[in-house]
């Protein structure tokens, strides 16, 4: 790998290796949305530098999201990220020409955004470790998994119009609950208030027809990268609603996503075997190719007017399922998948107690706490809490990051 | 309510009191889609006439989908829906200029598409007497509904990119299901493929904001108008997949709508009270307002080289939860909605076994069957049969008609 002439600070997220992609407003010009790619400190603006690269992939970096990129395929995807390390690099035509100034920005001085439209957001359930804990939880440890978990990767339908980035805050909602033991609901603010530890891959490629299942060993040309993911999630409304067809309102309240999106070519690096399966799956479900990854996960708990605390250390290696598994399954019934399309991991929660990805998880359905900094501890979220994911590989000096997938929780609005 | 200028046969759908938008184009010209509302057997090509409308709202008519006149909200609609009944009558520009010929196209020379881009598609479950069937059949009669089921109108997250315009042919699924008294699942074509009678509803109005629910009088703010919907269900997969997270890939093989949405000042005339409801809901789905239609609902199922025989005649009045309340409760938690964004009804099942709006309903699980026309029988869907739902309103001579919303099952791809 050549070098870079963007200084990369040790330990940085974003080496030359990496160049995840994101959509970007400068502070200064918050509503023009363009595309760039992380180096260093900086991003690289790519419609600055569009001109550079192969004329049928000038459209989709001058695009104000992913979504046009994402649909070119994974051929394009190599060639522009490929040129994309050549323009970087020590002595190419921005080095020697000298546009830094034009098309490197400071992460300082920039807005980040959805790095694409979603059109449907699809949320999996393909920890083990997590769906075994909730099914002890809720069920005992005899039924802990559902009869059908071990046969296709469960999944369900989720709200894209509220998946939003990075920062942007999340209202406490309200909604009816079930108190122990009472006959009638109540209404009101959600008092169980969790986060869900996950990661989200985008779907590209043309995408498939109507009718037409995407095979499980052709299906990586559908997934375009990654996100780190924290699935708000109502427990107590959770509980009350979601019988008999899944959780709604729930879930619906707020999805945040990071907003760089790591391209699966970064990733190849850290590629691990699959998951061991037993039983072995359905035919469809048949996975010949490796694809699954050591991605580091962590989640900090920061308390207003406090400082963070480490409170879980994850690995996205923990799935039984994998994105290709998902997109098989997903579509084994015809269902179309369409560019920039979001699919969810579910919780990801590892073998011991310190990598549970959820609350109710770490604090055992409210039976312990969680100790923070300064004496504080919880057992659900509070108002002002800032809930801070973060991910990244680590190997022989290659670092790839995520950079971080924050939100903070707002007060509910009082009822009438 | 003046005359038209455009002939209205008798019995059409589409009188100058009805005037639903739909998205067209040419069969000459497939890839232009324009605007359009249905008038007798002519559709008027809003493009063509926008320039006699307020400048406001022209570039919404000259627009592709309806996404745009969605989003203008209320008084922009009926501003709107004046206007065109003014062009449209004798004596009106369009008349006296003659414009016919450039504006008025015959409904035989066009080609209908999905009116708008859908943002989310939620699922609801409405219909007291098919919830009360459905846990009959699964769970007996003493526990039929579920204790959350008179609380809030529940509901689920289903497939954008799936919904199709009628006419779209739709693949009989492949999938996992688990055969009586196995042990493991088998995969194969769905065996027990049904339809499912609904209505849906477009959002309209600019949309909350994330983290603001709309309140239940305030709702009726962002209905644009009806379609007519067929929810295609796999039953048998339906079945081994939906615990505990709920439908998925049961769902997402194709979703029908009727092409023409018919707004809901059409449907002001056939207003009646909402559905009793016992006991009192929370109040913040408490409505005061009216939001109940007396639409007439019927089903046909047309086997293949046969005629087609109705096999359920239904009503919209039979939904317990109405539009507003089920806007109300989606928001609750702050969920934001968007123009063209879809909520249907849930299969809609009157009292009576003939009124049933699914073939689990009318046949029972299986143990009837229904009578088609030259004595062929279903207990189930079979290859190449077309489902065709119609509705309309009558009274005193005003017909307010939806179409049709159709579809065939074409038979599944061979397993490898
Ligand atoms: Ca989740
Ligand atoms: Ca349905
Ligand atoms: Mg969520
Ligand atoms: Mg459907
Ligand atoms: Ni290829």
């Amino acid at each position: 790998m050549s070098v870079s002439f963007v200084p990369i600070p040790e330990g940085s997220d974003f080496p030359l290796e990496n160049l995840p992609y994101a959509v970007f407003s400068k502070k200064s010009k918050p509503d023009k949305h363009r595309l760039c790619v992380a180096i260093g400190d900086y991003v690289l603006d790519l419609k600055e530098v569009a001109q550079y690269y192969a004329p049928e992939h000038q459209a989709a970096l001058q695009s104000h999201n992913l979504n046009l990129l994402m649909s070119l395929g994974h051929e394009a995807w190599d060639a522009v990220r490929t040129r994309t390390q050549e323009l970087l690099t020590k002595g190419s035509v921005v080095d020697v020409n000298d546009l830094r100034t034009v098309c490197l920005i400071p992460q300082s001085e920039i807005l980040l955004h959805l790095p694409a439209e979603i059109g449907d957001y699809t949320d999996f359930y393909s920890s083990i470790h997590h769906a075994t804990n909730v099914g002890i939880m809720f069920r005992g440890a005899d039924n802990a998994l559902m009869p059908n978990w071990r046969h296709l990767p469960v999944g369900y339908h989720g709200r894209a119009s509220s998946v939003v980035v990075s920062g942007t805050p999340i209202r406490r909602p309200l909604g009816q609950t079930l108190p122990e033991g009472a006959e009638k609901p109540v209404f009101g603010a959600c008092r169980l208030l969790d986060f869900e530890l996950e990661m989200a891959f985008f779907i590209g490629g043309p995408g498939n027809q109507l009718g037409e299942p995407i095979k499980v060993d052709d299906a990586w040309k559908n997934v375009f990268g990654f996100s780190l993911m924290n699935d708000w999630s109502a427990r107590d409304i959770q509980k009350w609603e979601y019988v008999p067809l899944g959780p709604f309102t729930a879930k619906n309240l707020g999805t945040t996503i990071s907003p760089w999106v790591v391209t699966t070519a970064a990733l190849k690096p850290f590629l691990l075997d699959n998951f061991p399966q037993e039983p072995e799956v359905l035919p469809y479900l048949r996975q010949t190719l490796p694809f699954n990854f050591d991605i580091n996960l962590e989640v900090s708990l920061k308390p207003a007017d406090d400082n963070e605390t480490l409170i879980s250390k994850s690995n996205f290696k923990h799935l039984y399922w994998t994105p290709l598994q998902q997109i098989a399954h997903h579509t084994i019934t015809g269902c179309n998948l369409r560019p920039g399309d979001l699919m969810a991991s579910g919780t990801i929660s590892g073998e011991t107690p310190d990598s549970y990805g959820s609350l109710l998880e770490l604090c055992w359905r409210g039976t312990k706490t969680v100790e923070l900094q300064n004496g504080k501890t919880r057992k659900f979220l509070q108002d002002y809490d800032e809930v801070i994911i973060r991910g990244h590989c680590e190997k022989n000096g290659l670092r790839i990051g995520f950079g971080t997938c924050a939100g903070q929780v707002l007060p509910a609005h009082p009822v009438d």
